[in-house]
């Protein structure tokens, strides 16, 4: 998330209160988690373990609960005693959740020749192009922005919370919501089907890039990344942070795991399950999806050990 | 379910025409399922299989097609053709489904810092609790009850009506609706993604305690408990009158059966199907689910059989 | 689809700027894809593989992109260089996507005794019998027929556009849409869960047949025909026109493919996937779908690899 302007670290830091290690005159211009985090941007980390990378990222500030690290030239700390509060309090400051009254927010950007369907709601600063047919009972929530000719069957939910939870099992819930603030961003020629759910990105954009066209019922993650002409059947879900290259089919019931990358041109057949990244340009099927090829050579082998204990009882 | 209040037998008689076996004037203080059924109940059985069943259960009032019976002590029995019809006649008198024609009924209980966002359904005797946030197009059924701190995703319904069929293959429609008239618990800090269904129980609660996390386009079938802090990723299912201990985990498209037990802290890895109950604190894998390990090896040998009929080959 | 009247060919080929080959005199009463094509209608068809079978089937007059091909007596041509194009032009004359503002179609027939909930979409000539419920955030879209004693539960889609697409991928975007312009058709005594979506057929009819059940999330793709008494269970995704004859259940997550055919009271147990047809009585279970005792023993057999393995390396 950017801010709406850059704002110093001294501001910040009495919003989250924290105390400014650096340059308080410095600024900021966004928030992001580790792995969308520009240059410029504020980070967070509250455990040792991600320290390291964190004040190696592209962040310029790093909120830690931690003074004792050694900070790289240009960088500056906001130590407090919990960081993922102060996420927290800042996203509220910035992007705080506002409920509306009518269905569709005075503020949205709808293109010429766009319809929108009754029942439909839209948040706050969506943007939708020319030559959309938003249909019946779908849900564009707040950031959304949606290119040129695309196409919502009903009943779908673009921009959804991120399923991402801060894990403590120490306490009486042990699950605390990492607060969204991205936004999903839906580029031109994008078909999507009936009762699709699309979650926004937890700071940065959930993409579906140009020309790909997805059935009934598919679930995309946050900050899931979807390249230009990629096919999904009915039933497909990809997890979190996922990265699909153009080109790429998934038939009809498959799961994809969360971070990893399938590559161009690769197809996926139905109800396989894909555990692990895979090279582009090929066809993969099963739990775990592996060359067709081989999973199919795989089943005839099964068939044969009865055969095989046969040969084996008789020598 | 509970009655408004308690009605004697004989007025029950009159309304199903049954004939009353014991004493008329015990009040029943609701009907139940078998399995939900508690003292003071009605319950109904029309299948000899279960007669005993139903005698022994802690139903006071039994709805019974047969007299020779041995009735234990203190409990009556209501004597008619087709106990079936009279379970529809009680709920359709208590419960009967009444249409609405604003989107909010007027005597749903709202509390205070909840949001309700546009295009929500909330049906009769719905309560709510304070601090919710209820997204757009979301329909929340008649008698469902939220606690507190709880979102639910854009386009969720909560509380439609049981899958649950009285099957006669010898008749035109085979399946004939088990009218349900229970409902949907939520407790407090519940997070409920886009999308999802959750049945309500036929005659008792659906129920989802403290602090669970469920991704978009989970599926709870009717009666089904959920216990605290559990986390379902996206589309998973879960059938009708299961316990989900405490604490369990279920990766994404996971797949549970019916009126079985997955024990606390168990974790299920990504688009398993689970048959049968399965014991606490441990991860499963797979169709049917095992512990994850033997199921692991299992893949591994499986792609040894090659070598091993090769093995044989040349002895 | 059928005309609203028939017409001439020399009508559609000024429409589509096409030349007739042929009795320009002759009417056509409608388009249909080539497997679901009519007497009387037309048809297109742009792939030489597939000229002699448009050329043969039931159409009578066939648009093409090649006019050296022997035309069967009391056929014509209508010659172009881009049928599909040509398609989408008939489509968009005789069914043009059209909006509305309000949530119910004013010409929509609603039976006597039939209840719809707040939040329903209702779109054009949509016909829906007596003592049917409609539960909220429902859509039904344009042309559905919907029969008597038919319940829909909460948040479904009904008449979705089929997912198909012309796919060309030497151009810009690869995919582009086949324009729907059939219809969904809903018979007596059908239920249908929360969150499912059924398509309509790409120009003809998506049919469920009486007494039919669904449980919630159940996807049905375009132009397949489901028999009478069938029970399909949460999550089942069945593809494209595909024919599930009478008494058929699927169980939770089942995947079928499409254009194939399950036969009469066939079972198919849960998470199984059906690539091809299965014949009907019998119980099917894994992937790709096999008689369920098959399937177990090869279950069995897998979990005696190891001791085969010891067997072996003794010997």
């Amino acid at each position: 998330m950017q801010f709406p302007k850059p704002i110093t670290i001294q501001e910040i830091s009495k919003l989250i209160n924290a105390e400014v290690i650096g340059n308080s005159n410095a600024v900021a211009t966004g928030i992001n988690e580790l792995h969308k985090v520009e240059q410029g941007d504020l980070v967070f980390v509250d455990h040792p373990k991600y320290y390291n990378t964190c004040l190696q990222s592209n962040a310029t500030h790093i909120i830690i609960n931690n003074k004792d690290v050694s900070v790289p030239q240009g960088k500056n700390l906001l130590y407090c005693e919990n960081p993922f509060e102060a996420y927290l309090t800042i996203v509220n400051h910035f992007r705080p959740f506002t409920s509306q009254t009518k269905a569709i927010n005075e503020d949205a950007a709808i293109g010429e020749n766009t319809f929108i369907m009754p029942n439909v709601f839209i948040g706050k600063q969506v943007k939708i192009g020319n030559n959309c047919i938003i249909h019946p009972n779908v849900s564009i929530m707040d950031y959304t922005e949606i290119g040129n000719n695309v196409v919502i069957q009903a009943g779908t939910v673009i921009g959804s919370d991120a399923f991402y939870y801060n894990t403590k099992k120490d306490r009486n819930i042990w699950y605390k919501k990492m607060q969204s603030c991205g936004n999903v961003v839906i580029k031109d020629f994008v078909e999507i089907g009936a009762g699709c759910t699309i979650d926004r990105g937890v700071t940065a954009s959930t993409i579906i890039s140009e020309g790909t066209k997805m059935d009934n019922m598919v679930h995309i993650g946050h900050d899931t990344f979807v390249g230009k002409n990629c096919l999904f059947a009915a039933q497909v879900g990809i997890a979190g942070a996922t990265v699909i290259e153009d080109g790429v089919t998934l038939w009809g019931q498959v799961g994809v795991s969360k971070t990893l990358t399938i590559g161009a041109n690769a197809t996926v057949l139905a109800q396989s399950g894909v555990p692990s990244s895979l090279k582009g340009g090929k066809t993969y099927f099963g739990y775990p999806a592996e060359e067709a090829n081989t999973k199919r050579r795989e089943l005839v082998w099964i068939k044969r050990i009865p055969e095989l204990w046969e040969k084996v009882m008789k020598k």
